[in-house]
C-alpha cells in the first residue's frame, strides 16, 4: 500500500484519521467513525465500508455482523486532509447498533440531550443474543 | 460550567470532541473540527459556531475574522457521545478558509483526489493581506 492519495492524508499520531459517514440519498450524518491505512484502503478498493475499530483494536467491516453494510458512494478529503467524508447506501436503513438510523439520535434540548430517533430494530434480532 | 448535559459528552483525555458541521437547508457536510468544553458550551448559549483551534491553541469563534459565522440550528450527539453533529446556517455561504462552500471539495477519483468544487471568493480578499 504506497498509493500517492493515501499519503495525502494527514493522519495522526496513531496512524487514524476520522471519517464521516453520510447517507448518499437523503444527506444525513449516519455515524462517525475512524479508519487506518488498511481499512481506507479497503474501503476505496471493495466499495464498502471498513472501518478501524478503536475499542477492538482492529479492522471492522461495517456491517459484518448485522448486514447493515454501507456501499461507498464516493470518498472526499477536507482542506487539511485530516477528515474523510464518505456518502453509502445503507444496508437496511440502519446504521446504529443501538438499532436506530443513524448514531446521531440525541437532540440538545435546552440543557439536556433528547432522544428523537426511534428504534427501528431490537439490537438483539440485529446482533443474535448469546449463542442464539 | 458544570452542566449535567456537558458531562455527559465522552471527552478525549485532551478534553475535546470532535464537531461534524452541515449545513441545515443544503444537508451538505461542511466542515470538521473540534471543541471543548468551553466551545461547546458557548456555541450553544450564543447559537454561533465555536470551536477549539488545536494549532494555536485558542478557541476559534468562527467567523470572527472572515465574517464567515455558523448560525446553529441545532446540536446533537452520538450513540457512544463522542461527537457532536451542528446543523448550521453558513453566513456568506463559505465555510471553507480556502473560499470555497466548503471543506470537503475533493474527490477521490480513481488513485487521486481531485478537487471538485471552485473557489468563491480569493482567501486574500477573506482574511485581508498583510497590512492591507
Amino acid at each position: 500500500m504506497n498509493e500517492a492519495w493515501l499519503e495525502q492524508i494527514a493522519w495522526t499520531p496513531d496512524g487514524l484519521v476520522p471519517a464521516i459517514v453520510q447517507d448518499h440519498a437523503s444527506g444525513k450524518v449516519l455515524m462517525f467513525a475512524w479508519m487506518n491505512r488498511e481499512a481506507l484502503a479497503e474501503t476505496a478498493r471493495s466499495g464498502t465500508a471498513v472501518f478501524w475499530s478503536r475499542s477492538r483494536g482492529r479492522l471492522w467491516r461495517k456491517g459484518e455482523q448485522s448486514g447493515h453494510v454501507q456501499m461507498v458512494h464516493e470518498i472526499r478529503l477536507d482542506c487539511d486532509a485530516d477528515c474523510v467524508l464518505l456518502r453509502v447506501e445503507q444496508a437496511g436503513g440502519i446504521a446504529c447498533h443501538t438499532g436506530r438510523e443513524r448514531c446521531f439520535y440525541r437532540l440538545l434540548d435546552g440543557e439536556s440531550w433528547r432522544t428523537v430517533e426511534p428504534v427501528l430494530k431490537d439490537p438483539a434480532d440485529i446482533y443474535g443474543d448469546s449463542g442464539a
